[in-house]
């Protein structure tokens, strides 16, 4: 008899078959305010029971997609090095193979462990990172490794003029002074991303979408909740838009369901999560 | 003295005077992800304390309604047959009164009892349908009677060209499929509401509002909350719209108190369940 | 790479090695007050994370118990017929294997379906049952299907003197009436258990636990809660007591998660269950 | 057709057959902690669907008692002096019909308003105070009229000897002083209780029970939960106990249902107002 | 070693140093519906650790602001009267000593014990209130001092033609029919606020935002949520319109932090009042 | 004008009078199941407002205590390593002025920072250990430095036979094993702590306190809750028990506010806190 093999949706593929390989970052020790984002994985694929696998937006179905689901790494808690080094492992497994990384965080400090393999694989990265806070301090309380530091930490990565942020309407003064020099910075919400869209046609890109883009009433369930945000139905416009670059990876972070006793957090994730994996398969 | 009568805001008529018959239908057997919808009745009528009885958006009073609040059916749990048959004797009862029955369920299979009711006294009967589900599949897991199949078991009632859905933003590919041949599908919001409407014009109307046809920031507390949806100002504007056509019956459905600690989803219920009842009171 | 399975703490085994086979029967739909049982093994599942595989009550290990975890039975909604059939098949399916059966409900109902294979296989079968209602109407509403005649229902399959049960505390007064010519009931605690051992040493017996029989300080997260029950470890106690018999089958029933949110009843549960699991083993 | 009756239970009774009159007070304006004590009657009308109307700790069933529910009076908010004097106003019409009211709060202070009532038909009126609190305060933050000092006020009423406490387990160092003086004040628990109720035989008795003597974990639904309180079975056997008194008058107060999601505290509270009923119709 | 301050971000300047003086009003006792307000200061300080202190909105850092937060005042419960003149006197020594007063309510009625200072030092006050309710009945249920009635106290001191509404959406007829001849009154959003503002150009200004003129999806937490409200982006464009004007003290009311257990609603009002702070000090 | 100071209950004199110092360490990093407990000071500090100074246990009041609250220290997140040198430098600054440390946490692990200054002070230091987990891990998940293995840690510092655990019911089997070689540990309950008290009559003792020692009915908001523990009043009898040794430091550890929406897992802390507190002072 069958094994309880639990994915999200409908990525119940082989390894070997699919195209993305989704998996879950359950890390959250360097969160600054309200932690939990560890849950976000396994609530995700608990809850996509509630959802279609159909998408009436793309007229698309996920089944057609090739995704597998490889579950949670296990990470340790409390020390970012050694679960940065997992994520790079496994992202390079996944990248080795030919395959699109899709990781589910997890606090938005995974991204790194991501980043650092994709880059190796496609040295001319470019990140498109969708946030509402610019992550881009030096360091926090002394740490390096720092969910509000990790775009700093990718910088370091990709240098300057490659990291592009939509949504931002948070981050201390001198963050956005040191963008002005470094990364491409847009306050609030997604004007100009066609314009990027265009910039970054044809470079490998790395997506990184913080879910508390989206404002509160849309996304409560987060650990730092900044009012202001942009609606279910942008973020999606603003996904199905870059979702004709030539994405090499992506990541969905910072759902911390036990912030939002709805539930709603988790499907509004779970929903654009369906809506990447199918517009990533298109291409 | 008197007895504790508990009634939604001022739905205080006798069954006699009243020209509107508000009941609740606490069913929710065949919910296919998060029960408790059978306990939306309740909550409306202890919340709708913290409304007033008078609209500024018509400028009317509830007070000046002729409603009547008949409290819930006792509906048995776990076979939607008999519970289905005393909605449809309830419905009957008001109808043969010459009375509009406006049900508040429960889950959305409620529609069917009431349709059944309906269209025999009035076999011309349309249909107007506001959800984020199509709910058109021919079963589901096997049962021909579940929420998820309500508007194909009535559109068994009704036949082709009857249904007028707005707001679907979910379904499965089949049913989409299946809904360009037989019922006109709106996708995701109200749009060409008045064309429908001048179409109806005339026709005796069922109006079957799910409110999870709103966005889950509005309204969390369902049991299948669909990213995506329409704001209240949206909804309550295509109430309005629709409150000239000759309504016959209308139901509000699927909200699901537990899941919405905030009580701001019975909120909303209770307010657009005001300003039905004063727009259906003018006619 | 390996799929992403999903286990109940370490029932690891496949089915070939195991000696009890774990799987969740997610039903709710008779559910007479507060619905939601069906997210009860996903969550033991899930939150069995927080718990450690050695017991030191009875100073062994659940990695030394050879379980395996099925998963969930995919279960129809608002009908009980085809749902307790497919409990009855799988239990059967268990059984014929020379396995021993241990279901995670759900309501309490789903105890009639595998009760049903159980007593092909021993036809002496005796029946204990911990819980804090009687559950022995003849039909709750109408409907001889219900958690709420749930004893009734197996009564007619196991006759006069079979069902011994604890901990009630809670039934119409007929019930009791009733019960008094047809099962052993002892009110309110486990007093007396160890002589009802005693009479039922060597026979086939089925465990089923209603967790509800705990005081709801203990465990809230359940659908009727029913003030006045046993501790943790008085449960705990009865459990590791009866243990010895030659349990042919059980059952844990009518965790409902949502009415919890701190987590604790789940946790209760998962304790539980571990106990349970290594105590069978012993034998 | 019917109206929308709403009752606790059974307490179905016309106010004319009745011999105890049920009513809610729903006042919470002098809460000294977390306000929210005026849902608690609606509450328990609400959750009282599921609770059986036998109790098998007396069997007897709340059917055979004659009870009326007269429902809610409507208090004014943030003003104690109109909130008490419509209290007792309308426990006097109760006592002048020749009924015993039972009162549901509120917080405690609601209790000043019944006793001045009482202590008019019954003046050498004895009272009987479980609670955590010693509520024995001269004034609070200044004012007199206050839950923390209710049992002050009473005792202006009533004098030195005639008030009983058991269970309080909080208070300031000069209430428990002052109390030495002029109350009986059991601490922690019901010792003594046997004792008392000899004392009172043949007294007409006052029976006033601030629910926050229980455990916060069998009742974490009120304001200012106290640990250290006592198990549902000793407030029930407590209950019991004194019921075979001359309870002229009762209340049961502070449950405050918003702070307990798991609603187990409303069931709590129903259970106990079930039983109580039940007691007090014996004599 | 330092004791523990506790201010709202980094209002820490001394009294003296500072140009606004931040102060909570903890009381919640004419509240209709829902009551809590009281912990609103409390929560506000506490979560402010989630937010920066820098507006990219304004492009301002409130570390540049002199405010100090003087903490809550100790207010009795279950009397306004006491409560109202504890406000007015603290307000009193703020005005007095050339600053301006921010009072973090608590309920909508401690407006009128600023107010009463306030209109003492400027004659010529004029009111811009921002809320959802009315607030203008001449008594609720007998009680002239309620939370529902405070802009008629209000009214009272400053007469017809001084008060400026915006996002009204509820009220009694009486109240709205009331309204047309006192005082300016724009229902539903922040249409004809720059006309407004012309008008008050250079009067004295009382700015009292009640935060339900928040939608209910934004700002769930508050007593009495009311669906068709503003999005946080207009009111922050509203509050940035009116800072240019002469505002003479402000207040935010209204937050209730346990109907959010998300804590997103106290997140709102923390941002709201960290630009509502920066942008009274540009002036 | 003063200054916004929030101490927990009556604990606000300065460090230089103070004999007892309070402060809390916000830490959760390396928290294995439920993260969160970095609110637990502020939580306390908050919702003492509920609680009374004056003890009817011992008979005593608070306001008598020499006690200081310093506030919270800051922490950094997700590394263990500088967040215990500031717990042991603020514990050390604490020793050298010759008063007595009171930490509440956090997780346990910060017990190892505080410890690590103690040790210095008394190096016959002996350390009593109520909890539900033994914490006796070499690592966890390849980390030395985690809440599962803070008794191993310390242990290494105070070496064989100094350690004595109560309430202990949860570890794998090999900390068992590791334990009967090294430690003293009591199962389940505080059976046996007389003897133990005699044993460390004289000898300077370290008390830790994780408050999941407490049955979860009792204390649902922990990042573990573990059933089958022991009851406040058990656990207040223990503090009361050992408080007659010569305790030079404790600590409080281990609530986590968010997983108990009621608060009572704060008020239990809050009690417990001060009972320790004045139960330190009298000696």
């Amino acid at each position: 008899m069958e094994r309880n093999v639990d994915t999200f949706l409908a990525c119940d593929r082989t390894f070997e078959d699919a195209k993305i390989v989704l998996f879950g970052a359950p890390f959250d020790s360097t969160t600054s305010f309200r932690p939990g984002t560890r849950f976000a994985s396994r609530a995700i694929r608990g809850d996509s029971f509630g959802l279609e696998t159909y998408s009436p937006y793309q007229d698309k179905d996920l089944t057609d997609t090739a995704a597998f689901d490889g579950g949670d790494l296990e990470l340790p808690f409390g020390n970012p090095v050694p679960a940065l080094e997992k994520i790079e492992q496994y992202t390079e497994r996944i990248l080795r193979a030919g395959k699109l990384p899709c990781m589910v965080g997890g606090e938005h400090l995974v991204t790194l462990g991501a980043a650092r393999a994709v880059i190796r694989h496609f040295p001319d990265l470019h990140v498109l990172h969708f946030d509402a806070h610019a992550d881009l301090r030096d360091e926090y309380l002394g740490e390096a490794l720092s969910h509000a530091s990790v775009m700093r930490r990718v910088w370091e990565l990709v240098g300057d003029g490659r990291i592009f942020q939509f949504g931002i309407r948070s981050g201390d003064r001198s963050e956005f002074l040191w963008a002005k020099e470094h990364v491409f910075t847009n306050r609030f919400n997604f004007n100009g991303l066609e314009e990027t869209v265009r910039k970054l046609s044809g470079k490998p890109v790395y997506l990184s979408i913080d879910l508390d883009v989206l404002d509160p009433s849309v996304f409560p369930g987060t650990g730092t909740p900044e009012a202001g945000g942009v609606s279910f139905l942008e973020l999606l416009r603003a996904v199905l838009t870059v979702s004709n670059l030539n994405i090499v990876a992506c990541d969905v972070n910072e759902l911390c369901p036990v912030y939002d006793q709805s539930g709603v957090s988790t499907a509004v994730a779970c929903k654009l999560l369906r809506e990447l994996l199918i517009a990533l398969s298109k291409s």
